[in-house]
Parts: structure tokens; C-alpha cells; sequence
């Protein structure tokens, strides 16, 4: 059995897609971020990052979303939710995982968590108004090449369309022009249909 | 063949040691960070992230060390750079580098990097001086814990050693306090010491 630590809104909600398409058992444990229990002595003895997502196996805890996609593609192979059996197109995949964590989350992360980089509240600011041009120049490379269409991989559904849509989610609120991102925002409203992403999107965000 | 496109001080040092150490054939082409040539656009038609490393390959070009160093494993599974036959164990490996990635290496980029979150040489500067702070923080949690030692993964030297290596180069130019990290120093010094090491760092910072 796993347990998924989650909290709503966040990039945790593509490693529970995952889950969920994988018909993998587990359990969910939503974590607080208002009240910043990803900094409680109780989670971080289970994740001394104090983030989410952390997803707790019976061999140990692991965490990273590249990484977490990955796991379970290959502990339910029959998801089929990356190309394990291509190391090319494994790595292909996993780049794109790479560079939506480390530079569209990123991008994104200086709109409200500015503190991580500098102590000045006047930088946080200027960090703030540059938002909505990196998260979108982020976005403009998934937009012209990386997501192939229809989907991200291509012709088949994979775990990578889960992880884009769960950062295009963000695009609103970092204030992105989404007239540059047409395909982005298809793709999105295509994944929102699967009655797969609507039923856990409202198990996460629910009452 | 492969052609790797690198820089030398940059963290395309991991992907070439992975590639010398599993002796794969490849070429080295440096590109010139200094003039900008990453951002040139002939380069930009090879990697529209205008960063390296791009490693490219008969089937098409890959970038994103995290994805490059499983793909290294992978293509040459005898050089043993990563446990390849155990899911959890190379999702632990995975969790590792994609913190390096998205954790380590970008606090380190807001030494230099600034641009890319804000537009206010104030808000840059703001940045630098948190990097000292920021950078010890992200490898502290390495030091205690994900450095398992004597190597990252535990008694053997993989890919994940290469990539920390590399990024723990830095530490000095980034102001980070050093006594707070032995284990991570002393990992750095062995690394140092292995021929192989060596012999790429020489090759890439060479006349």
C-alpha cells in the first residue's frame, strides 16, 4: 500500500493522476500548507524538504515528481504511462518532466514564494511582476515543440500529460497571456474532460 | 555517436563523467557561454533552451541532466551508473537528481541568473546575497541524509556521484560555509582524486 501526501492546488495532483490511472492502491493524507504543516517536526521526519508531493511505500519514502511519474509507470507497467521499454524515448520523456520542474515550476514558484531566494520584500515584488513573462516564456517551448500533440509523448496518453496539466492550471493566476499558448491551453481542456482528472481534481479540492 | 555540447564550470561536467565512465563514444563540441553562443541561432535550432548540456544522439537531441544520466545508465547498462533493475531504488537515485536539479542548482543560478526572475538589478542583487544562505541550505539537507556514503546511493560510486560532484564544485563561488557540510567536502575531495575526473575536467578546462 502507499500514501500519497498531497495539498490541493499543488504539483502533487499529477503523481495522484498517475495513481489513479495505474489502479494503484493507496491512501491520501492532505497536508496543510495555510497553516504550514510541510514544516511541522512530525512531516518533515517524513520529508525534511517540507513539500509535497511525498509518497510513503513500504520500502521507504520517496519524492520528486520526475522521479515519482516514473515509479509508477514502472511498478504498473501495464498503465502504460511512459515509454519504459525505449531508452530514448524514456529520456525524452523524463526531460520534459525535468524542465517542467526545474524551469516552469520554478518560473511559477517566484510568484508566491520569493522568500526561497532573497529576503528582500521589494525583490519579492519584482520577482512577482516577471511572472507572467517567464512562467509564459517557459510555457512558449511546450507550446512550440515539446508538447508533439495530441499529446505530450504524441499519439498516446501518458503520465507527462498529467504533470503539464497540473502546472497549465497555474497559467490564470501567474497572469500568462494564454493567447500565446494555444496548444497548451487545448490540451488542457481536453485532459479537464477525462472523467478520470475531473473525479480526483474534485477528490483533491472537494469539501 | 553522440556529441555532447558543454561548457566547461557548468553542470554538463556530470553527463560527460557518466559518458567517460561507461566508455561511450562521443564528441565534444564547447560552446562559448561568455559571447553568448548558447543563445545563438544555430544553437537555438539544436536546443531551444539555449543552455547546455544537449547531449544529441542518432535519434534526436536530449537535454536535462537528470533525464541524460538515466540515459547513459540505460544505454550502457555494464558501466553500472545507476541500480537499473530495481524501480524504488532508481526512483530514489531519480528523486536525487531532480533535487539537484530544481533545488541545488537553481539556488546556485540566482548568483549569476538573476534576469531570469526579475528585471530589477535591486531585486538581483538581493538575490546574490541570499545565494550563500540558499545554496548551504539546499546541500545541507544532502549532508544529512541523501549522501548516504561513502557514496550518494550508498557503497557504490554512480552517475548520482558525478552530478553531485559537479555541483558541489560551486560551492566556494557561491559563499557557501563549508564546515557546514563535511560529508559533501569530503565526497568532493575523493571525487577529485579518481583519474578519471581528473582527466575531463582537465580536458575541459584545458588550454
Amino acid at each position: 500500500m502507499l500514501t500519497l501526501y498531497y495539498a490541493p492546488h499543488s504539483c502533487a495532483l499529477a503523481t495522484h493522476l498517475a495513481l489513479e490511472h495505474a489502479g494503484a492502491p493507496y491512501d491520501l493524507v492532505r497536508v496543510d500548507l495555510a497553516n504550514r504543516q510541510q514544516r511541522s517536526h512530525e512531516y518533515l521526519k517524513l520529508n525534511p524538504k517540507g513539500r509535497v508531493p511525498a509518497l510513503v511505500t513500504p520500502r521507504g519514502v520517496l519524492t520528486e515528481t520526475p522521479a515519482l511519474l516514473q515509479f509508477v509507470a514502472q511498478s504498473w507497467p501495464q498503465a502504460k504511462l511512459a515509454p519504459l521499454d525505449d531508452p530514448f524515448l524514456l529520456a525524452e520523456a523524463n526531460a520534459f518532466a525535468s524542465y517542467l520542474c526545474s524551469t516552469v515550476h520554478v518560473a511559477h514558484a517566484h510568484r508566491m514564494r520569493g522568500a526561497r531566494w532573497a529576503d528582500d520584500p521589494g525583490a519579492w515584488e519584482a520577482m512577482q511582476r516577471k511572472v507572467p513573462q517567464s512562467v509564459g516564456d517557459a510555457f512558449a517551448l511546450v507550446e512550440e515543440g515539446y508538447l508533439r500533440g495530441p499529446y505530450v509523448l504524441g499519439d498516446t496518453l501518458s503520465a507527462y500529460d498529467y504533470y503539464l496539466l497540473t502546472l497549465a492550471r497555474w497559467l490564470e493566476a501567474d497572469g500568462v497571456d494564454l493567447t500565446r499558448l494555444p496548444r497548451v491551453v487545448e490540451h488542457r481542456r481536453r485532459m479537464l474532460e477525462l472523467p478520470l482528472v475531473q473525479r480526483v481534481i474534485a477528490q483533491e479540492e472537494g469539501a
